[in-house]
């Protein structure tokens, strides 16, 4: 049975749009998941309307209404949503069997939106900070042309200015949702906490690119503290802490717990991240890495500077960073020589073992949580 | 005595520091405005201590400390904290001749110190937008060197993340001194709100900046609006606000009277801005004025368009926004042609008079808050 719901998953994620009804049809679990999905995406123009129909009586003239409507779209919408399922996930599986009301799971489906557009706001900061070209498969905010210019300039640095706003609309549908719910103050606080735990990531990130050549900071410390600032708070605490608090549940040893596995699975996450853009099918992870060539610290380079010979690691720090082919080629050949995709396989297996062993110790909340949770990252190939 | 006080007021801002203590002892007035700053002044450093001091627990290495240390120091401090004053001056008259507690006064600094802050993160961001070269007689903070780069490479564009810092300090600090308050929900509340017209207004402001010798955009209507949203809301009506949440003021009619008055008042405050950004003594405003040269949609080219002949606005459409002496020499001929200088006096006293007049119609709170506030900008020259 495991093995067959496996197969089927694996088989689900490559779905033809013309097999999908059959599919649907002959698994219940494929098709509660493609409905949660459905939902989930269904209420995205919801809140965008809630947030474009308060810019007329703002007295915003219609070019800017259009703008924000954009602004929205095209950087909050068309991510993998993963972050934003996770609260509904997480809730469903903390209220034990009970059946979600459709208020509730719209609820939770809010929150999960509110996650993404968290996650916009730092995606068009951080294109602008990384100087980035693309971002799923089109320019990125800051090179698009500036609807309000005669002469095609691009929207450029108003886009600092934007990525503001994507994060005040935040605060304005928590508002509108979840202003008379005992835990309204808990939910900001977290918000607030998170954007800051974010952001002190992205300073770590972003002082800790050394000149090309230099491997002094590419140290497994360095790596973890940056993953779990920049990624793990916002990826995996964050989503799960919010279903928790729809839950009703208020005892900070819960928080703490949840924390205290969550912030490693967020890290393994990172990894497997790292792994893929090196590692893994561009036509299936929708992009091209280029980790390498951006002298990034990655798990990889950590890696290899570990467990490589003094030549090996000679030879990395003449060539990684380096944007032409023949330099990246090299680099993969040392990482093939010290067989880093063994490393990372042992890794994986050691870290999944070790977060099992984690979750099995937890009593003050459905270990169901963090399983589920688990079991969608495992292995995985996107 | 109205004269004296006048006086004083005008000699005071000027005072040397050893004519201080003399001054003080003659002038009640005086010495209370100076034991308010000092107050003020003060409790910068314990603020600023309660940020830093959660960073070693949240394992961040010691030159980011001193990095945020130095971010807050120079953004944060050194303006002219009218606005973070404003919280205890309202605070003051709206509980009607009681004498605050202590920890009201600390409290109500504290909110002030965090409208600094939230000016803070704007003003980081829209120098990076506008590409300014000082701020406060030094340079911006995204001009200055990158503590972390080893070839003296500046911040740059990690500036950015830098103003979202300043941003989440705002809501460490609430959290810290407000969190068992009853009316915590509504500060947040009321800050997320006045950075979302903020950021409304920099937009509006942002995408009406058009190509040099286009006056189509420069229309007292658009004026009004950009500086409604971009200046009015912080700088005017969210101190009073925090105050009458303080007093434990929580009924709508309220601060629905309070915003009639204080946007208002925060657009008659713009347009002395820009009139002293043309005509203010440059050792006085501290800064030497480039409305012109920077093509900016000002008070003042708006009512030179309104009022300038065919033949007066052809040549300002030559010389505005042009970088050089002689440009700007014609641009100022023209306005004294016009006699701008007249009509900003005329506006000035009906500007005036129509918010006394408003504020004397005030029966649900005490005018003196806003007539407090209005004395102090009235006729101001710096």
């Amino acid at each position: 049975m495991e093995k067959h719901i496996f197969r089927t998953s694996i088989i689900s994620s490559h779905l033809s749009q013309e097999n999908l009804e059959a599919e649907l049809t002959m698994n219940p679990t494929a098709s509660k998941k493609s409905e949660e999905i459905a939902n989930f995406v269904e209420i995205f123009p919801i809140l965008k309307a809630e947030i474009l129909k308060d810019l007329p009586l703002m007295d915003m003239p219609k070019d800017k209404i259009e703008w924000i409507d954009k602004l929205i779209e095209i950087n909050v919408a068309g991510g993998k949503m993963n972050r934003g399922l996770t609260v509904l996930h997480s809730l469903q599986l903390l209220v034990e069997g009970r059946t979600l009301t459709r208020s509730e799971i719209f609820k939770a489906n809010v929150l999960g939106w509110c996650v993404e557009w968290l996650q916009a706001f730092f995606l068009v900061a951080d294109d602008i900070m990384d100087q980035s070209i693309t971002r799923r498969g089109q320019p990125c905010w800051y090179r698009q042309t500036n609807p309000s210019s005669s002469n095609n300039s691009l929207i450029g640095n108003i886009a600092i200015n934007d990525s503001f706003i994507l994060e005040s609309c935040i605060y304005t549908l928590i508002k509108k949702y979840f202003r008379n719910e005992p835990y309204y103050a808990d939910v900001l606080d977290i918000f607030h906490e998170t954007a800051y735990q974010t952001e002190l990531g992205q300073l770590l990130d972003l002082t800790t690119q050394p000149n090309r050549g230099d491997f002094s900071m590419f140290t497994l410390d360095t790596y973890r503290r940056i993953v779990k600032y920049k990624t793990a708070y916002y990826s995996f605490y964050l989503p799960v802490a919010l279903s928790m608090l729809m839950a009703g549940i208020v005892s900070k040893p819960s928080f703490d717990t949840a924390r205290d596995i969550l912030l490693p699975m967020g890290e393994y996450f990172q990894i497997q991240d790292d792994f893929l853009d090196c590692y893994g099918e561009p036509s299936v992870i929708g992009k091209i890495g280029r980790d390498i060539e951006e002298n990034k610290c990655s798990w990889l380079i950590c890696q290899a500077i570990l467990n490589g010979t003094p030549a090996q690691i000679a030879l990395l720090k003449k060539h990684y960073g380096l944007d032409s082919k023949v330099d990246v080629e090299i680099v993969k050949r040392i990482y093939n020589e010290i067989d880093i995709q063994k490393i990372f396989r042992q890794y994986e297996d050691q870290s999944y073992g070790q977060l099992v062993e984690k979750i099995k110790l937890v009593k003050i909340m459905p270990q169901e949580v963090f399983l589920k949770l688990l079991s969608r990252i495992y292995k995985r190939e996107v």
